[in-house]
């Protein structure tokens, strides 16, 4: 299930499954990279851009370090909650996190979830690689409409940065 | 790295790696399931025979349901704690339990552990069955000394089999 565009330009969401339990996604942001990091970690921006337009994401807990948890609860305007949670495995700044990833309504379904920022300068590739521990979970993930979820969360963060860009 | 015995036999422990990314682990019991599956799911059972004779393990938390979440502490004669933890993801009495497994010295690396039960009439085989996210993760259990370590637990769960059997 790729993304028609094979080149990852700013303001597209490269989604890629290079092998059978992987996800791959792929977008520049018009930023430093030190400023994307900064939204990936700090639980005072993840409301900002965290989740679809159509819902409100507070963070529960969040402690970007080896070893840490981390939770946020997304609601729906009808007050229908998702909870996500995961546990860092790394966070070293401005390069990598590594993360599990679980949604609460799938318990014990853990997804390995690597982001890579490289410094293009004035912009920054985030690269994200999700690994499932099978196909039919990966799969499911997919058809979940995961894609279109992302790409939402990522044009919010688009205008978070033009908003800190112009403060 | 498959055990010489080729089948299992009580008291014997078979441990094999059918794939990449598996332990298996086979062991038939002188008790009757519905014994074995409450060995493995009640919190007072689980500190006569969970982990090596060198630690005293004390359940932290334990609900044994889809959802639930479990915390062991392993405390050796130094006073060194090892907790481990998980979330049931299945508990299907008395056949089958899914649940993960993670050890806190090494945090996100989540294991997907099946356990069956097969009724054997008078006694029973339970096979487990470990799913890694990688193949490194799985030799590095291997490495760590699991199989003994199991099969140290076993030997408890026979013991602790023995007495409520002639209480």
């Amino acid at each position: 299930m790729a993304s028609s565009n094979e080149q990852a330009t700013t303001a597209t969401t490269v989604v890629t499954t290079p092998s059978e339990r992987e996800i791959v996604t792929e977008r520049v942001f018009d930023a430093p990279r030190d400023v994307i990091f900064a939204a990936f970690i700090d639980p005072g921006l993840i409301p900002e851009w965290w989740g679809p337009r159509s819902v409100t994401t507070v963070v529960d807990r969040m402690e970007p370090q080896a070893g840490g948890q981390w939770r946020f609860l997304c609601r729906d305007a009808d007050g229908r909650e998702d909870g996500f949670r995961g546990t860092y495995r790394e966070v070293t700044p401005p390069e990598r996190v590594v993360q599990t990833f679980e949604w609460e309504g799938m318990p014990g379904h853990v997804i390995v979830e690597t982001a890579t920022f490289e410094d293009l300068g004035e912009r920054t590739r985030v690269v994200t690689t999700s690994l499932f521990h099978t196909t039919e979970e990966r799969d499911g993930m997919l058809a979940s409409g995961m894609e279109t979820g992302l790409a939402e969360s990522y044009e919010r963060l688009d205008e978070l940065l033009a908003r800190l860009g112009s403060a």
